[in-house]
This record gives C-alpha cells, structure tokens and sequence, in this order.
C-alpha cells in the first residue's frame, strides 16, 4: 500500500464517498488508488470537471446536500487556485469540503521547477484548516484529520496538501474515522434571556441561518413567531432553505443597504440564530454598512457553531409554542402563459411546473426576483444560493447538488454573465448523465453593474457601458450546450418556456433553456 | 478628481495604455475613470474579459508582446483568485504584469460582508509586489511604484490592491512616472571567466533565456556557438523565441527528465545567460531532478536581472566571433496534403503557410512536436510558449498577444483539454476583431496523462483511464466557438486542414479550425 491508497482509504472510512477531481502529474498515484475498494467493498465516485472552478463549486453543492464532504483533488498551486473563489462561496456556504492538493515531491520543491508555487500559501486564504502531509506515514492520519476539520462545525474548508513522494512511498494503510464533535449546546440563560425578551413587547424579527433553516426547525421557528408575533428573517443569500407549500414562510432580507435599512427601521430588537447581524453586501458613499439601526438591540439565541435547531426548541418550551398552529404556504401556482414575457412571467411557469422535492440552484442575480417570488408557493423544494458572492458557482453547484440527490430534480437559475465564469460545468452533467435543467437568463449585460455604477455614485459613460456588455458578439447559449454534450433550446415567448420547461421536467438528464428577457 | 482617476492618469503618465477588465461594484469609479484622456489625448484601451484568468493571460500575452505592462482589474480576492493561475505563468514568463484589484471601502471590511477575504494573501503567492492603498491620496503614488516594480528587471507582476473608498475619495492629481532601473551590467570578470571556459576544448553548452533569446542577442550567440564549437540551448519552454527563415536555430531542452540527462550526458560545462541550470519539469521515482550530471560544471554569464544581450556581445568580443559567419535557417516547407493526417503532417501545413511576423501561442502538449519541427523551417516568426506549466493560458496568451501587435497574425496552437480552461477568450477575439486563428488539437483525451501515469511509476485502471477521458461527451469546438461569435470548422484530412489554415491565414479576424487527431 503506497500513501495515496492509505489516503482514500482513509476518505471511504471517513464516510467520503465521492472525489470530484481535476488531476495532473502530481496527483497520479491518487488517481490510480481510486480504483481501490473499502473492506465493505465500496468505491469512490469520481467525477471529472473540466476546470477546477467547477470542481470545487461540485464539492459546495454535493456537501450542501449531503451533509458531509466531498474530496476534491487538484494539481499543484495554480490548480488549488483556480479553484478557490469557489472555495471561498463554500466557506461562506458553511460546507464541508475536504481539498486534497498534490505538490511537488518534498525533495524537488527545491529545484523550483516550473509549477512550484508556495501552496499553502494559495490555500490558506479560503480554507479554514490548511497541512501538508511530511510523508507517506502521515498521510492516512492527515487525512483523518481534515475530513474530521471539514466537520467541525458548523462545517469548514479543510486543505490537505500532498506532495507526489507521499503519495508514492510505501505506507502502514488506512487511518480510522475520527469523531466528529457535535454542535455546542446553548447555554440555558440564553434561552430564558431570549424567551424574556420575546414578552417584552418591542417589534422583534428572528433571524435564522444555517441549519436553523433545516424544515424542522423553521416549522419550530414558525410556531415561536406565531405564539409571540416575532417576524422571521433569512439573509438575502442561504445555503439550503426549504421553500413552498407546507414550508414555513421567511422573509429574505433585501439586497440593497438601503431596503435593509428601511426593513430593520420597523424592528426594535433582532433575535440571532447561527446568524450575524445584517450588513451591506458593498460599502457605498454615504450610505450604512450596518444594516441595523443604533436603537436596535440584537441578542445571540445562538452562535454559528452552537446548536441552533435544539436552541429553537428548547425557547418554544419556554414561550410555550410546541404546539402553537402555523400558517404554512399553500400551493398556488399560476402557469398560463399570458402576460410579459420577463423574469416574472418566467417565474410563474417555473413555480407551475417544479416538481415536489426539487433542487434550486440560484445564481440569476437582476433576474432572480421573479421566481423567488412565485416559488413561494410552488410545491415543497429547497433553494441554494451563492453565499460568498463571487460569481459562477450556479452550474457547478446544481452539479453537485445532482450527484449528492440523484433521485431529484436539480433546475439552475442563472445570469449570462455569471454562467460564463464556470459554463464547462455542463460537460459533467452531460458526462455523468445528471438529472439539471438550467435556465440561463440572457439579458446579454452584466445588469447588476450598470445599477451599482449609479449606486456608488460613478457616472457612466461609453467606455463603462461597454464594460457591463455582453451583446457584441451575442453568447449563443444553445451553441455552447451543444459543444458540451447538453440539448438546449432558446425561446422568446412564455409559451416557448412553458413548453421547454415542462418537457424538461418531465424527462430526465441534463437540458439548458435560453431564455431570451 | 477622484483616486481613481488619479490612477488611470498615473497609468497613462507610465506608458500603461491597455486594461485588461472583469470588474465588479468595487471597481466601478475605476472603469468611469477609462473614459478620461490623459494630457496628451491618449486614452487606456479597455479590454473586456469573460473570466479572470482570460483577464491575466491576455496580460501576460500583451506584456511579453509590448516589453511593457498592461493594467488588470480585478474584483476583490476570489476575482484575483480566478486570475491567480496565469498569473503564475507570467510571473514564470518574467512579464511585467500590474493589477488593480478592487477591495471593499477600507471601513466596511471589519463587517465581514459576504465577499470579504484576505486579498493581499491571495495576490502574495502569485505576485513580487504587493501593495494595499491606504486612501484616495496615496493611490497615485503607489501607482507609480506598482508600475516601476513590474518593470523591475527581468520584469515582475505587481499587484494593488485599491479599496473602494481610495477609488471614490477625492485625490490630488496624477503621479509623475517612475524612472525604470536598467539591467544590471555583467561584470568584465565573468566575461573573462566564460571567454576562458569557452577556450579549453571541453564540450560546452550555452543556456539562453529571456531577452537574451531576443533576435540580436540569439545572433550574437550563434556567432559566439560558430567561433567556439559551443552548442546553443533554450529551455523546453521559452516566453518568447524568434524562430524561422533568417534566424539563428536553437535546440529545445526536451521535456521529459530522462531525455533531459540524455542530453547533458554529452555536455561537460553548461554557460547560463538569464537562464536556470535546468531540472526536470516534475520528479519521478528513482529518476533524477536534476537534468545535468554531476561531473558537468555550472558558469554563470549573466544573472536573469543582468544584461544578457549586453554580455553575449562583450563576450563574442572576447572571442573574437563579433563578424563570425553564422549558418541562418533557411525556409523549407512542404504544404503537401499528402501522408498521414497527424500533428507532423499538420505542422508541415503550418508553416508552409504561415505568414512572416507571425505570433505562435503554443499550448498543444502532445501536439505540441509536429509544428515545433516543422516551425524551424517557416517563414520569421515568434513563439511564446507556456511557461508556468499551468494549463488554460494558450487562448488568453493568443488574445492579449493580438492586442499588442495588431499587424500580425497570431496564431494559438492548443490541445482541447487546456483549451477547455479559459475558452471564454474566443469571446474577447470576436468582440476586439483580433486577428487570432486558434488551432485545437482535439485529441478528446488529457494525453498528457496518459503518459505521466505510467511515468510516475502508477498502475492504470478502468477509473483512471476515465479521469483522462475527454470524448463522453465528445467536445465540440465549433459549436463552443459559434457560442461566442467565432467562426469555426472541424477538419478530419490534410486536404480540409489545408483549405482552411490556408484561408484563414489571408483573412483577417478570429477563426478556429478544430483538428480530429
């Protein structure tokens, strides 16, 4: 057994399944060790991408959705970077992904050959738990050690670099699983703090993240606002929120600073669960990066890495709301194909159609309203959407999503602009014969710049305009579909999408929609 | 005026005249700032790029082409991070790059909105400089010293990091220019040195690297190789050779570690001018990183920051071979449509073909040696290989190259694996008209790897030969460039190849001919 078996080895005991992968020379012996089984026989997945953006967005939607990481394996300094704003949204997602990096054998980083770059350094920035193996011996025992990183909760980026002579040296086998530690418990002060503060008569709104988004515990979080007219928030952007009928209702908070501002003017006090306290996505002059006012007061039920969903709990026990009644959504959907051909005509054909159990993946940015409105009231779904902000994690994410739940759904909202930052993703669907429509929303304009110019209180000109624009040449996305292996279709009417959507969600595989607002 | 403006005006007041752009809601006074002329009436040229690594390869490519840096914008960390690998190659190229990288207002970022990171440590590892604007005041001065360290000899990437509020703030006007340092001269003593060692009849190798491979210098060289018996080396991989009718030949150090030994086994001392002593690309079990023997014997001409050229003519001087006759490749090509249809025959083609001052962008890996024999031959021409070893610069290094030298034609040679990497760059050809014909060697495999499995001592298996596997589903490059306005055709014989390389050599404007090999 050579260190690269010992270190699969050592994934499939861990639980780790599936290696979504970008390889080179560095990284062979992995490769070649993937072929190895398990004692109880199982075998890795590995999935191929074509650019390691799309490898490290897959681990973001599968660990989303699988609740435990996936590995990913990339080749060298500039292989982990390419893959890194994607480790950074995943970091922010609150998803476990374990990196493994090969490196240059220990004894070669000295010749500085033409790839030798200071990997750790690329690492570090968006990984939570950063080590290079010293040998074969450590590898297994490193390795345990990531996979056990990446579960700490409430779940981090955990980078385990590998250089090529631990990977090919002799090694003593696998490691055994670590224990992964349970989420802290919240003290039981805070809860009665909170549950006081939830009787005292100010406008409160609880803010949810993270697993305190689970169904469960919003149905719980649902019932403790019913009981106490408390309002229940989620950030703008959430990494998995359950949505439609028989779901528990939440308001997103806005995008913009100022509607934060005027939606937080309303509230006296902000109860926090496994969130922070809401900030503006960007600065801008003369305008608040808080997004609370100074007279609100804000209280932690619970912290990011403390049990929020048991903290839920235990404060409806307090206030007496275990078995307060809740107003859930109702489907009520409206598919005709009457009226604007826009975003929110879209949006209704969407929410009309979408199967029960679906997974949305959203990145469609100035064309994202329209559906978020109607999918309200759709039927029972999860929505997952870009948490760090750096563009072109929609295609990759609903990939990934896809391996993690092959027996669902899988519809990928996304803008033009932001697809063409990841688009080979659509040749791992085609390739692994995933069950993702994508719905690429090509308004040919990087929109969201022309209204931040404004905002930020630049004037435009042509240069600028030419800047935000993608119509010369036009991005044919049928084309590029094609050219990965995906049947895609362009419409220009909602009777063309309705038609397109449908079909898609009737049948299964991979299938991209153009639609042409 | 705004920091901003101060900055594009110290740009331009510094030769900077072309940005290579993917900006986001940071960058915004910035790009309303392009639009301003500087005194003399000059304005930056703003070049659109759907992706941060087409972004920095284009530098990269404009850089090596220009002998000065354009300017990159880049959105905060994970945006620079998707420009990091190319950065790497340009770095590795020794080509003046700077980047502007956007970052959140210098007060916002204690609120960790969701895209903060920490972007000096994402530019450090790929970066010689690294600088954050403290305000609007400051911004035009570190501009300035931004643009003098890229042009520190044998020229460096730069990179500033401008907070949104040093871009909206009032500043003071524009930096003046700073004065660039010339290369360090050789001192008359290693010239002695070499001049001795070239005298005593042992078989002598005489390594040339950067400007010391720029036509003159490679002429004095051969002069010097002419008079002395000395051969003339270059590395595997150069930023930018002179090639063809009329100039000096000089052999390629092979790839491959063994190859390399092979070699320098007939080699006794080895004379470095701007070059490394060389080492293999990646280490291997029980072969050898180092490519020279341990009896051959390391002299140093010129240092990489030192004067090649300077040195090589002080010490043709020296030999006495200043008028030595020196024996230029003579063109001789053979477009003939006959024989196999493979990379040789393809590259007989090519350079019957290929027009005078061509630009060749050379990414083709296992395609890579048919041309390169048959290249020595053509007509006068340049070739600018990839230098860092990280995949996915062929396409960007083509695009930013045509920026530069808008009379000649490039020609970008690639495999279709890397290709796959930044194929967003056909969509900047087609919007700029460049005049790009892009050759994609559609082997449907990572080939490499194929070949690197076995070397590094790995057992292929039915998952590995997967993870190489690029034709489930067959990439279809026409149909990728058509998606971004690029007009493409596929051939399958010598005949098709010919009709269309021939064409698309006496036409002007992108062009792709994907090549079924």
């Amino acid at each position: 057994m050579n260190g690269a078996q010992s270190v699969v080895g050592t994934l499939l005991g861990s639980g780790v399944e599936v290696c979504f992968a970008n390889p080179g020379t560095s990284e062979m012996h992995f490769v070649a060790a993937l072929e190895d089984a398990a004692p109880d026989g199982t075998r890795m997945r590995a999935v191929l991408g074509l650019f390691e953006g799309v490898v490290t967005g897959m681990a973001d939607g599968y660990g989303r959705m699988a609740g435990k990481p996936a590995v990913t394996l990339l080749h060298l300094g500039p292989g982990l970077a390419n893959g890194l704003a994607n480790l950074h949204n995943a970091r922010r997602a609150g998803t476990p992904v374990v990196n493994i990096v090969g490196d240059h054998a220990t004894y070669h980083v000295q010749y500085d050959a033409p790839l030798t770059s200071d990997v750790e350094g690329v690492a570090r920035p968006m990984s939570d738990w950063v080590h290079t193996s010293t040998g074969a011996l450590a590898a297994a025992a490193d390795t345990a050690r990531a996979v056990q990183a990446a579960m700490q909760y409430p779940r981090q980026v955990a980078t385990l670099i590998l250089p090529a002579d631990a990977a090919w040296s002799p090694a003593e086998g696998s490691a055994p699983a670590l224990p992964f530690a349970a989420p802290a418990p919240v003290a039981d002060a805070a809860i009665a703090r909170v549950a006081g503060l939830l009787g005292n008569g100010r406008g409160t709104a609880i803010l949810l993240a993270g697993d305190s988004l689970g169904e469960q515990a919003l149905l719980t979080a649902g019932r403790i606002a019913a009981a106490t007219g408390a309002r229940l928030l989620c950030d703008t952007f959430t990494p998995r929120l359950p949505r439609g009928a028989g779901r528990v209702p939440i308001e997103r908070i806005p995008y913009f600073a100022e509607q934060i501002v005027g939606l937080f003017a309303q509230i006296d006090q902000v109860v926090l669960v496994g969130a922070k306290a809401p900030v503006a996505f960007f600065a801008y002059p003369d305008k608040p990066s808080k997004g609370l006012a100074d007279s609100t007061t804000v209280s932690v039920l619970a912290h990011p890495h403390e049990d929020g969903p048991a903290a839920l709990t235990a404060l409806a026990e307090a206030v007496g709301a275990l078995r307060t009644p809740v107003v859930l959504a109702e489907r009520q959907v409206d598919g005709s194909t009457e009226g604007r051909f826009d975003q929110f005509g879209i949006g209704r054909i969407i929410a009309a159609h979408l199967p029960e159990g679906a997974i949305v993946s959203e990145e469609a940015a100035t064309s994202s309203l329209g559906s978020q409105i109607a999918l309200v009231t759709s039927v029972p779904h999860e929505v997952l959407s870009l948490m760090g902000g750096s563009i072109g994690q929609g295609l990759p994410l609903a990939t990934g999503a896809a391996v993690a739940c092959p027996d669902r759904k899988v519809v990928c909202l996304h803008g033009d602009g932001g697809a063409m930052y990841t688009l080979q993703a659509l040749w791992t669907q085609a390739r692994e014969r995933l069950d993702v429509t994508t719905v690429v929303f090509a308004n040919r304009r990087y929109a969201i710049l022309d209204i931040e110019l404004g905002r930020v209180g630049a004037t435009g000109n042509e240069v600028a305009g030419r800047m935000f624009d993608l119509a010369d040449p036009e991005l044919q996305w049928v084309d590029l579909a094609r050219g990965m292996g995906v049947e895609g279709v362009r419409v220009t009417t909602l009777a063309e999408f309705s038609a397109a959507f449908a079909s898609a969600m009737r049948s299964r595989g991979p299938r991209l929609i153009e639609v042409m607002v």
